[in-house]
């Protein structure tokens, strides 16, 4: 069975494919405005590493969501549950984490069917 | 390669299933009585979950267990222990993190095959 | 489809296979020179773990690492970016959060194909 990764560095890769599932990297973002921001930053990232790896969001499996500070669970919700298509929610966890960077106030990790 | 979900919301689904393997939510207790209680109540709520996605205990793959405190690691082990059946331990990572909700002091994230 | 485990305790295995992917256990490390050490010894344990369930590091699909302090983070990198075969990197994610035991800075979560 092969293994097909995109946009693949010396640390990491963006998505990695086998077997009809792929993996993505813990997606974060960089805009510093909002948690409103800085979720629907990741998500249009998600969407693209979905869309290039011949999967989308009706395909989720399961999702890993890290917070900077719990106090941001419902800005963060409030997005998650716009993107998310009716009847497609994946099996979810979310806890509370220090995350790589200062200013990362959010980060998903993904599982999806292709 | 079909996905067959169930309880499923807006924001997530109790479980998910794709490709011979079955993917849980991160699962957690409303019993605030003990560390004890609540592990127990993750559990029975885990082998139903199982049962509805045609699985069962004897095989999980994967286990994480968050906790709200390192503290409860013993008693929160011997809960788990006497659960898993002989010879059926899954692959096992254990940290410490906040948790979405006061009061949930474990929070156990399950795959298994189907 | 079967499930094929590697040192089966009461709690956990260190490798379970099924389906073509191999679940590892939270590897972590014993010894308390220096971050590089820690790190090195676990992807040590890593290379033999995969090595036994027929994989190997130009597999891996996903990669979760917790450390203690994200101070850790360069140096935790330094070892693992030394480590990936060029054009192999899983995806991954990094996050801070407090580990089972007290010396124990890194722990690594690795999911790879067989």
């Amino acid at each position: 069975m092969e293994i097909t990764r995109a946009e693949t560095g010396a640390r990491m890769s963006r998505s990695v494919v086998h077997n009809g599932v792929v993996y993505l990297a813990g997606t974060t973002g960089t805009g510093y405005e909002s948690i409103t921001t800085q979720t629907t930053e990741i998500l249009s990232k998600v969407d693209e590493l979905l869309k290039n790896a011949g999967s989308d969001k009706s395909k989720l499996l399961r999702a890993e969501i890290w917070l900077d500070d719990m106090r941001y669970f419902d800005e963060m919700n409030a997005v998650w549950d716009a993107w998310i298509p009716e009847g497609c929610a994946p099996a979810r966890a979310c806890g509370s984490a220090h995350l790589a960077r200062a200013g990362v106030w959010v980060e998903i990790i993904l599982t999806a069917a292709v």
